[in-house]
């Protein structure tokens, strides 16, 4: 019983009823029919005797539907005037797309921000959501999250940040979050209740990340930074309530903080009040000696940490995390639980057991073993092939800064090698202030998957030895 | 070679040296003694041949460990000077629990907003993830997730939309969202960036809905609630930008929007251009006759739908969707670029082969039947035991509406329900605006596990029965 029906009364239903559900098949058809415009509003319908003799249905069935119609807004009745379709708001326009069409992912692409997804370790993730999943109890599994995070993970983390960045934090004082974005939206959102105006960052940095600053109301205040990193000069620190930082290794220039730096930034905030953010999105990758410890360990009650496992694990995991000193925890915390903001239980029970079982570790030091040769032959091959390309932020991380000699404009390369298939970005994409850096490329070299690494570099290289 | 180690210069180093790691050992206890103010700013360090000779370790090692915490800001050195311990920014207070102490969750709790987590198909939800992550290529797995969804998802999700609740949707309309709560904030976002001032809310509903809006800079407008739900007036009509309504069955109180007043609110979306958001968040559960389609296909230009997996799944997936007119998915999108909110790549490739095997229907069918049968069961404990109780909002959804008498107050019966071990939640606890309904308690007979149901009622029972 399915096809095309015709009724007596000149309606074209479409009807596709399928022997079960009858009632279900004649609703759709007349929504159909009411929706494309074949049933205009006013239009009286056929009354439920008529209309179920000609479909050869039970009178009841198309009654029914009639009033689940009329309960929907679809069709209108009056007791003895019978069903007539209801004055439509409008006649939609068909669902088309409206999407922008988004760039095809290229294999051969060096643009910072992702490590090598094709190294996540599928299976023993896999692993060990099924036994995180077999072990929890089904409000930590399924439940509404805490929104500080579940303590499985918090503890793992602590453990882990600890030992691994030097971080000084107990389980009590981490916050889960989807990735360290959300944990910086969090925190700006608690600059601004606390009436904080403007947040100081670094004169280059992650674009994203002073938008989601000033989304939430923030001026922003660029500072310099020069060889060893960040220029907190005595006006930005007097005027800033807070400092976006990435001290491990800055983003995108690469330089580490010093070290007389690092401590006059933990001392503006311990004498102002100020709050200092350490953004450690790739404090792991540390590459020809033992990673700097987190800076925030020099004044825990006075920076925030925050790190992600975008760049260890993938980006699409959406797990990230803040170590806040012990007056903001409630604060922040309650923030996520009044707009809802919670991560994953799954997902944080399977980070946790990851953790906790050491593969957390382990795919750390296998992929730091892999992203240091990958280094090691961007360095060689720039070397031999384009000696006058400087390879510079090259001691840690997942990306590097190549500056350009004068004969190369960064967006002229950019759009050489796009022709030849290669995503590349420009140093200027991630200029925040006044302070103008001399051309270079943000070099990702983690981000292509193995196979694809040598090309990537060998098209790196033709676009870069090319005249302008 | 484990212990305490006093030196000869009179540190008391508490090093744990294991036999593989004496150099990270002795930093790690040169930083606890600085952290712990066992070694105070200023104090001069022995040199590292001293230092070496004393722990019996290779001199390179301490000089090592130096450098390290002088990288790190620890200890500061000049040539010649020596070593000491720096300035430090602040000797930071044991990092203690700042947590506020949680509500330890009752197994006899009738709050409404949770479905019974203990009832989340473990095996069914492992066994797709892992079909999905066997299946899905690198890019999808692990890379950032497009900001929209992944396409699998929302395939999935509008087939499950148009056919289960009259969505008008295309896999391109689908926004995929970490919960309605989500959806809901990037809406007021929107909002706020296009001048709107104010949100005509219901005025009884969830006040983390309020707040959301509220953080967002949004007025809350409540607009009363009759038994044909929300009064549209001609008055909130005409100054309200944006309206929140949850047409199929109102939160908390219970009843569906009337035929008439769907049109309405429609025809306002439509005539005005204001947006008409659709909170959709039980849909699904409709126990005494077919679900009431969406609101959203009457005008999908100007409704946003907004579904979750929170009530049909768990809230732990931390999943929901929006569908939205074909004009807003550029900028909703964009919203979620920006500030970098994406769902776990993951979770929404499992829940995508979830739908799209059939499991997610099979899991709504069989909590139907659960749920109606607990329904059932409450109203009939309630009308056997305590007749002058009235339960409304029955039709549909996992909580229902219990009318007290004069004889009971709210407060009165939460509290003692507390002192039983029974979490309970008063109606006015949703209240927002003037409107004030008779008192009530909003009973979610979804969250209990099964073995914890029948005491759960009995209580209830008993509790109401006894004089306040």
């Amino acid at each position: 019983m399915q096809g095309t029906w015709a009724t007596s009364v000149g309606l074209d239903l479409h009807l596709e009823l399928s022997g079960a559900r009858p009632r279900a098949a004649l609703e759709s058809a007349l929504r159909e029919a009411v929706r494309g415009g074949r049933l205009v509003p006013g239009t009286a319908l056929p009354s439920s005797r008529v209309l179920a003799a000609d479909l050869r249905l039970a009178r009841n069935t198309v009654a029914d539907a009639y009033a689940q119609l009329i309960a929907e807004g679809w069709l209108a009745a009056r007791h003895g005037s019978g069903t007539w379709v209801a004055e439509r708001a409008a006649q939609p326009r068909p669902a088309v797309a409206a999407e922008r069409p988004t760039e095809r992912q290229s294999r051969y692409d060096l643009r910072p921000g992702t490590p090598d997804v094709s190294a996540f370790p599928r299976s023993a993730w896999l692993a060990a959501g099924r036994r995180a999943l077999g072990a929890a109890p089904a409000g930590d599994l399924a439940g509404y999250p805490s929104p500080q995070g579940l303590p499985e993970l918090r503890a793992a983390l602590a453990e882990y940040l600890a030992r691994a960045r030097g971080v000084a934090v107990t389980p009590e004082r981490v916050i889960v979050t989807a990735g360290f974005a959300e944990g910086l939206d969090l925190v700006c959102q608690i600059l601004r209740a606390r009436g904080v105006r403007a947040l100081a960052v670094e004169s280059y940095g992650l674009p994203e990340h002073r938008e989601i600053a000033a989304v939430r109301g923030l001026q922003l205040d660029p500072v310099p930074v020069d060889s060893p990193g960040a220029v907190l000069s005595a006006e930005v620190l007097s005027s800033a309530g807070a400092i976006l930082l990435t001290p491990a290794h800055q983003f995108p220039l690469g330089m580490a903080l010093a070290p007389q730096r690092r401590r006059q930034a933990a001392d503006w905030a311990v004498r102002t009040g100020g709050l200092l953010i350490e953004d450690d999105y790739d404090g792991e990758f540390r590459y020809d000696r033992q990673a700097v410890g987190a800076l925030q360990a020099l004044a825990p009650e006075h920076i925030i940490y925050g790190g992600t496992a975008s760049k260890s694990l993938a980006p699409g995991l959406r797990l990230g995390w803040l170590v806040v000193p012990a007056g903001l925890v409630a604060e922040i915390t309650e923030a996520k639980r009044a707009t809802v903001r919670l991560s994953s239980s799954l997902d944080q029970l399977a980070l946790a057991e990851f953790i906790a079982s050491g593969q957390y570790d382990r795919q750390v030091r296998r992929m730091r073993t892999v992203y240091r040769q990958r280094r090691d032959r961007l360095l060689r091959a720039l070397a031999q092939e384009v000696p006058d390309v400087r390879l510079t932020g090259i001691v840690a991380g997942l990306q590097a800064l190549a500056l350009l000699p004068d004969r190369l404009g960064e967006d002229e390369v950019v759009a050489r090698a796009r022709k030849h298939g290669l995503m590349l970005k420009g140093l200027a994409d991630f200029r925040a202030g006044e302070q103008s850096h001399p051309p270079g490329l943000v070099l990702g070299y983690a981000t292509p998957p193995a196979h694809a690494f040598t090309t990537a570099i060998a098209r790196l290289c033709a676009v870069l030895r090319s005249a302008a």
